[in-house]
């Protein structure tokens, strides 16, 4: 298997793409992170200005995302294939649309009383960003595929956890909130906030595509 | 970048997929111009008649997948990767699906009050469709490639629109109306406008791989 | 058109990959086969006991992905490009997740009478369950392509005839269903089975592209 050899061949010389990704991982971690606080703050006016904070970071993964797009115009040599670093850069990008989403919703639901699962879900969230990070570092060097392949089995263990506390939140929507308006706010929120770790998969799907391709 | 001159050497021999991915951007404008009409009749047999129209372009749209599917089939060599060509007629055959879901979805519901937000997504689809047609003409000659970027990023912007709009809509039902089934039936119809926005963007995302692939 | 004579080449010597998707499969018949026999059950204790074979085969699903990406991280030379296997394996793999979701949702719903378009969907999903089974085994040795296109033309009808029973039935759920909470219930149960179907399609779309990409 040349994977090492083909990476350190190329790796010492990509400046452009390795960081931005980096940048990338770190913000999803920051948007998880003030998502779970905004999360606790419910409907108050700290909860609103931790959205725009949010709102502000998607815009600065949007620019992230742009930059990607950029110097794959500008470099004819990439560290791996160009459409994966699209598909990279893109399935990035979606996490933290998702994460910005569910902000947005809640705060235009008006929603005050967030319940368990959505703190159990939002604390996944940040997870399984935590996990993409390190797999996005990781993928710089390639020393170590183990360490990659771990956070993509984490992350789809964070979402299959999400997959059931989902489920069953749900299901207990239908056995005790008798106001089906409240029950579709509630599933509405609850169904963004599994949506993003579906997004989050994404990601480890896009990483495994890579180590598959390369390997 | 070499681009223009690989481009300038296929497409003078090109006269297969060109013209069939332009009657398919075509069909779309057709498609969604025709829903913003079917929009305004309500509930009316005007409408009926106008989503059977849809329906039939639809069934259009179909044909002309199904042609350069059959196109790829017999052609060696292609303008760009067959995996695109495939990818492009699937994602415009996507939008042709939820514009055609759309007015089938309003059909059944029978819902005859359509609001604001539905007029101003079923702009912005068409809007999105018209940017998608001149985009795919442009995929032709590809001198101009920043005019299909230009066209990517509307489609990029309409969609982010649709996305608020989507919000907005749903935040007001949510506050003004208190008939849980009449929630749903306008939450449904709001939520297909704004997936047909959604496979849009999915359109710019192929166009925008195509460019990378081949800058 | 020099595929068959490729993969004459390739075929007698994969004792890895075809094997694993005949498996795949396979197991998506059962796993189909034993949701109807589920859905029928309605909530009754043998119900929960299909669900949780339902549970087992899925289980077995991920096993067989996981053994197809192992393999290919070990074979150098594959049937066909390792990114159309992955693709493949992770579509297979969508289904099985679905009608385990569905399993799983009556479940946590306690839906205890199931309509007629449900009985119609899961018939729909145990026929194109087949469909992918043929087409898969047809996939070792694509003396017959035309199989696997008429397998794949058949899932997209599939596929069709469950988006109009999945719209008809819920169209009546607004028409006649007076209890939103009952409504949404069996409108999530539908919506889930309908995205089976799209999941069945998805597989369908892997392999035409897989024809496409070797034609």
């Amino acid at each position: 298997m040349s994977l090492n050899n083909i990476f350190s061949y190329f790796v010492p010389k990509d400046k452009k793409f390795f960081p931005l990704f980096e940048q990338a991982g770190e913000n999803l971690v920051t948007m998880s992170l003030l998502f779970k606080e905004r999360l606790s703050k419910a409907s108050t006016p700290e909860a609103s200005e931790i959205t725009k904070e949010i709102d502000r970071l998607e815009g600065k993964g949007d620019n992230i995302t742009h930059q990607i797009h950029l110097e794959l115009g500008k470099n004819f040599i990439t560290p791996f294939d160009r459409e994966d670093i699209h598909s990279l850069a893109n399935s990035l990008d979606d996490v933290a649309d998702m994460i910005y989403g569910a902000s947005q919703k809640m705060e235009v639901y008006k929603l005050d009383k967030p319940n368990k699962a959505m703190f159990e879900l939002s604390d996944l969230i940040h997870e399984a960003c935590c996990h993409i990070k390190t797999a996005v570092i990781e993928l710089k060097n390639l020393k170590n595929i183990r360490k990659i392949t771990d956070s993509c089995i984490r992350i789809n263990s964070v979402e299959n956890k999400a997959d059931n506390i989902f489920d069953k939140a749900v299901a207990e929507l239908f056995d005790f909130e008798k106001d089906a308006i409240t029950l579709i706010k509630y599933k509405e929120i609850l169904s963004i906030l599994e949506d993003a770790t579906d997004k989050c998969e994404d990601v480890a799907n896009v990483l495994e595509s890579i180590l598959v391709k390369n390997a």
